[in-house]
This record gives C-alpha cells, structure tokens and sequence, in this order.
C-alpha cells in the first residue's frame, strides 16, 4: 500500500478569487508581509501497490483536476 | 520573497464525503486498487522574508484551517 499526493492549483494565468479574498483579509488581520495566496486542493490516495504511475496521471487527470483551470501534480510519498 | 506551502487536510476521525465519493466513483471509471481518498485543501503564499514562522502557524490556524475539524502543516519551499 502506497500514499500517494495530488496537487491541484488553480493555473497562473487563472484568477483565484479564494485566493484573494485571503489576501486582502489579512492585513485587516493584522498580518503583513503576505503579497500573494492561492488556493488549490490536496489529495491524499491509499493506492495499492501495483497502481502504475500512468494510472495515477489518468486518474488526477479525468477526475481530480478540471485541466482546464487548473494544473496538478502527482507525488508518491516516501 | 519566499514560498510557503500550508496543506490542510480533515482530521482522521472527521468523515470526508468528497473523498468518499471519489472513492465511489474510481471502479465505476474504470480504477482498481485505490482504498482510500481524502480531500483536503493546499494554499501556496508569497510571504517577505520578515514573516515568522510563528506568524505563519498564526495565519494557517487562524485564516486557513478550521481547527475543529481539520489539521495543517506549514512547510517552507527551498
């Protein structure tokens, strides 16, 4: 049994209202010095262990992430 | 300028209905072996290098995390 991570962030060039709403939350706050946040989501996976990578990069990519907003990554932890 | 990475994820007690429900859906695509899915959530901030790391604790369990029902890690990206 395997523990696998996807990450899936918003794309750059995409606008990330969550994001921002954090941003300008938290000088109200009182914390400075955070110029940038964007939010994405994380998936933690019990795989078994004779999943195939390739299945993994199918799977994140049919039905984890919208490719069309957003970009992920696979990562088998250690 | 440095790169702050809080992953928050549902505690392990608290039931997760999106993860469960891609649990569900996965043999109905076609993807064997996966046994379990929990969903979290992943911010990544552009923080000044002034930004404690005891500030950043402060704004993942103040701004980011809902602490009843869920933990987080801050992790600084190299």
């Amino acid at each position: 049994m395997a523990r696998v991570v996807v990450e899936v962030m918003p794309k750059a060039e995409i606008l990330d209202p969550q994001g921002q709403a954090i941003v300008g939350a938290l000088p109200r706050l009182g914390f400075a010095g955070i110029s940038d946040v964007r939010q994405g989501k994380r998936f933690e996976l019990d795989v078994a262990d004779d999943v195939s990578d390739a299945e993994l990069e199918q799977i994140a990519e049919s039905l984890l992430a919208n490719t069309v907003i957003e970009e992920w990554k696979v990562v088998r932890l250690p």
